[in-house]
């Protein structure tokens, strides 16, 4: 691995329990499709019992970014917090298998590895449950100035701005990136993160963001807005790069007076929608680092992003360094 | 569920790691391929530390059996070992999801929940390193008469063989169906299973198996020849009824005088060959319980191995019961 990182990842650090569902149980349960909810120990031991069989696998939206940056053959870097367990060395094991850096210390001690609950529906959409366990007890004691400073892009999860701990580090890192001329990137990661935390996105974006990832109903949401158009125009003058995903409708970056939309990259069938949106961010950060235009990169997203919903999982099974070399755009 | 059994399986509780792999491992620790080997625990740890990204999903032969059995209609039950921990906590959801009776007691000491490092080549195939940890601990006090007198048919994996203890709950358990008259299964499970048992594997077809599993190489490593045609004619005199499974060129079936050749059932891409003996032994007996034609039968199992081998994992992705379904099969 290249001693330099291009990218560092700070997200919470999770292991995704994937399990295909009827959308009875949605119903019954009054989830809503295609989102994340909080759950605490108990209430994700009861869903989990009431799911089928299942398939356990590393995720977090963050380190799938991150996983997908280096399968892409970027050096890059991931902070989290898992505890000494089990599911803990899973983590780790796979995000150093993927030659990622990582070495924020588990805690010996509190709430096990964070868990995600995801409910795959038969149209391929994916509801997830998430107990953050471990993962919530980030906190500025795990952002080490160097490895902020001796990263050219940070890319931040907006998830992490549930818990207060976190948030903390979240904040410590955007202000050392500041600090050192570093690029800040942010994904907004939910509608319903997006609800909750508003405003400070806003501030955020306004003051210390240069690369704002969306999807058309997070966009919409930080705007409080039903016009994609409307909060697109909104996020122009917020954000100096905003990178808007719209599924099978493509894509829209804008930066200054540019715009450019970008068509998704066809799939014979979404399997998994699982993480699309942290593989397409991953796409695009790969191509900015290797100096691509704003097509090129969104073009690259695209790519990735058709990988990961083509199977169940949120980590790719194909060689996206190949399937990109042959795309021509890596 | 219904009260009564109709397959009851024994066998390691075991939960599988998959990753895939470059042929160059394998070769690097002198593996064979298509092979299980047994390693310890630091063994486990390090090959684990060389492996790729990986997906974790409830495994072990026998398991397999009675989950696609479980998913195509039959009353199943299981009894195998795993301690306390969180991978043993992985297997008993997955199996009691799919229905089935599990209730085998968890050690809450001792070695950990077994694990098996499966490595998957380019080429589909699986080559398999297995720490049985807990799964060793099964034993005669396991082994329930109620159970075993309450089920139509037991299903023995010969791996079992391998740990003395649960060796001696093997031969408990086919003791008391003998006793109870009840069918007795085997399946050989691995041609260096058959290896190092032959001599008792023999001795106990002779005696106590009413159906025998096997694939090709399994055979003809029971009766030290290299040719298949000649192992199908020692099995005939030995076993009941035997069921020899040869991957693409489909399985052969043998009782009494009939002997019936049936097809492999046509796969566009092998993408994991774990689980295909499993699965195949899953549908045969399926049918076998509906009451169906040998020739059906072995049809209903080329079926079932087929899902298999055409996803990652050893567990059915599809609703078997469907699929049989509409192929008219149950």
């Amino acid at each position: 691995m290249p001693a330099k990182t291009e990218v560092l990842g700070i997200g919470n650090a999770i292991v995704d329990v994937l399990a295909r569902v009827d959308d009875t149980l949605l119903d019954k349960r009054g989830l809503t499709k295609g989102t994340m909810q909080l759950i605490d120990e108990p209430q994700a031991e009861a869903l989990y019992g009431e799911l089928g069989p299942a398939v356990e696998m590393s995720g977090g939206s963050g380190a799938n970014t991150i996983a997908g940056l280096a399968g892409l053959g970027i050096a890059t870097g991931f902070i989290g917090k898992v505890r000494n367990d089990q599911l803990g060395k899973v983590f780790t094991h796979d995000i150093r298998a993927t030659g990622t850096r990582f070495d924020t210390t588990p805690a010996s001690e509190g709430p096990a590895t964070a868990r995600c609950l995801v409910m795959i529906t038969p149209d391929g959409e994916r509801t997830m449950n998430t107990f953050l366990g471990a993962s919530a007890g980030l906190g500025p004691e795990d952002i080490a100035e160097a490895a902020i400073a001796g990263a050219d892009t940070i890319y931040l999860e907006g998830y992490l701005w549930d818990p207060p701990h976190a948030k903390a580090a979240f904040k410590k890192a955007a202000q050392i990136a500041r600090d050192n001329d570093r690029q800040v990137a942010l994904t907004l990661s939910d509608t319903f993160c997006v609800e909750r935390h508003r405003e400070s996105f806003l501030e955020l974006i306004r003051s210390d963001v240069d690369i704002l990832f969306a999807n058309e109903r997070e966009i919409m949401a930080l705007y409080e807005t039903d016009d994609f158009d409307e909060a697109a125009s909104h996020v122009r003058k917020d954000a100096e790069l905003a990178v808007l995903t719209r599924s099978e409708k493509g894509s829209l970056v804008l930066r200054d007076g540019e715009a450019h939309a970008v068509k998704a990259h066809r799939v014979e069938r979404v399997v998994d929608a699982t993480g699309a949106g942290d593989l397409f961010a991953a796409g695009f950060l790969a191509g900015l680092a290797r100096g691509k235009s704003l097509v090129q990169c969104a073009e690259l997203g695209a790519l990735a992003a058709a990988e990961i919903i083509s199977h169940v999982g949120a980590r790719a099974e194909a060689d996206l360094k190949v399937t990109a070399d042959k795309a021509g755009l890596l």
